[in-house]
């Protein structure tokens, strides 16, 4: 727990990230019921934040998937580095096999020769085999998953089993649609783990993690927070996670708060604001209306959780009116 | 200069920003050509760092523009403190009055009875009256700005003159319509002038910067750096700002790079690539078409420098394919 003294909310300088302690601890509670312990790989690169993903080891997962050599290193240094998954290609694993030098254990995603051949000279022992379920991103096709794993085999790496992040469907509002694409995208990743073999075959996120009961580790990391996008999906968690904003003009149609485009992630369009139409975002603006008084504090929620994290210090966490803690959002940058 | 070895570009761990050394010379010479001195005021909220507000402030330009009270602060740290205006309103204005009262002098934009109760609470000196031209976001409407004047002089403020921000106006893609809006926004802030009084006349922007006859000061930032938004208006500045990312996956369709969400600004859409299709950005991934080799580094521009600055902690200074500084992104945050 960080100092705060004292700190009330209409202390705290804006713009200023706010996590509701309540809603947060019931999200956890919520998905560790639902995926306990091994089943649920909890995604820190949602939150970047070391302390919350404490939060959600002592829910009994013990396992994290990370997106960085960032956010390896941060988990590491803060005592969770017992099983993390780099869900992730890279060309120098020299940092990540510095981690595993150092006692940690990282397994890293790896999709081609030039990404085993990384591994294997960064130091990696440990890799799972990506494969492309659908997403037009990184995985080697399907069918070539068995041959990928021979590779990496052959280049002295352990393979501990496939992973497929099935991006195109996390995010479908419908849910009859989501359910039947994970089917047709999790068959693919069933297939390419019989040719691969290994434990773990690592898929899923917060849109899919009641629909898929093909992975055996769900990668969920939005649900501890929300945001705009995933509060369309009739999922079981509260939203947790705020941008508090001072109203720093009105005029008799609008009002402006200092929380703008650095303070949110944008890719998922506007924030939101309860009772209020959000007209735009500048760099350290957001103009809405109806207008409200000049000094009073306003809530936005983000369209997206994880860039909006990115842009933030710390967060503060509250319960009522009561600054609890602040966390520091320890995992940014590369 | 910050110590960088003999850093070449394929060492540099991605994603990183780039700054193009001669490209950034030359955009600061030709503004500094054509608004020399006082008659430009460089908006540092467009690259957030006081390394290249060095290089403006060797251009000849002792006063600089600054979006927030972070902004000022490092400003003033870095011993650039000379002439600052925060053209922004603020309900709790302390740690501007610390940087007034430890002898640097900050100029705050205010336009309301409690933006003017803030600042003389906080111990600040000297404002300028925020008039709304048109934009609708902070400023006090046009034919109030003499009483909202009168109301800072009564509260012991010195009023050096007047703001007024034409940003409906600085990217319109057609030069005429640019030409015509400004003439409408900076008449409303003339005849504001005349019933406030003082020195200073201060508007515009990169995309007004040679239109604008109107103001005494321009607050231009883009120019500097640039991105893809501005490049459409037919302005003498170049690219010099890259993301530079590295391929980590390739298929027979696309290619994945590691940049992604977190290390670009997204509300001007994605970034782009020369000789590529970008499809989507992902959190930390842009996949784009043809497909290039694994491990080749790409260069993305940006759609919007301000947001694209501050995700990063640092940037890379280059000329032809050597490193020749790293500048620290040192006024992120608030």
């Amino acid at each position: 727990m960080t100092a705060h003294g004292q700190l009330r909310l209409p202390e705290i300088q804006t713009p200023a990230l706010l996590i509701d302690a309540d809603v947060l601890a019931r999200n956890i509670a919520e998905m560790s019921a639902a995926l306990p312990g091994p089943r649920l790989r909890p995604h820190v690169k949602a939150h970047k934040c070391t302390s919350l993903a404490r939060q959600q080891a002592a829910a009994g997962h013990a396992s994290f998937t990370c997106a960085t050599i960032r956010e390896c290193e941060g988990m590491v240094a803060a005592g969770l580095g017992q099983d993390l998954l780099l869900a992730n290609e890279v060309l120098d694993a020299r940092r990540v096999g510095a981690l595993v030098a150092g006692g940690a254990r990282v397994t890293l995603a790896v999709d081609s020769p030039q990404t085993i051949g990384a591994a294997a000279a960064g130091g990696v022992r440990e890799v799972l085999i990506d494969v492309n379920v659908g997403l037009p991103r990184c995985g080697c096709l399907p069918d070539q998953a068995g041959k990928v794993a021979e590779a990496a085999r052959a280049a002295g790496l352990e393979v501990r089993g496939v992973m497929g992040y099935e991006g195109h469907v996390v995010g479908l509002v419908d849910g009859d649609e989501r359910a039947g694409k994970i089917r047709t995208a999790m068959e693919l990743l069933v297939a390419a783990h019989a040719d691969v073999g290994g434990d773990l075959i690592s898929a899923g996120g917060t849109g899919t993690y009641a629909l898929n009961r093909w992975a055996n580790e769900i990668q969920a990391g939005s649900y501890a927070l929300m945001d705009t996008a995933y509060g369309r999906l009739g999922l079981p968690f509260g939203q947790a996670l705020f941008v508090l904003a001072t109203v720093v003009s009105s005029s008799a149609e609008w009002s402006v708060a200092d929380a703008g485009l650095k303070a949110f992630g944008m890719d998922h369009g506007n924030p939101e604001l309860d009772g209020a139409t959000v007209w735009f975002c500048s760099d350290e603006h957001t103009t809405f209306s109806p207008p409200r008084l000049v000094g009073e504090q306003v809530r936005f929620v983000p369209g997206h959780i994880d860039p909006t994290m990115a842009y933030h210090e710390r967060a503060y966490v509250f319960s009522g009116e009561e600054i609890v803690d602040v966390w520091p959002i320890d995992l940014r940058g590369w």
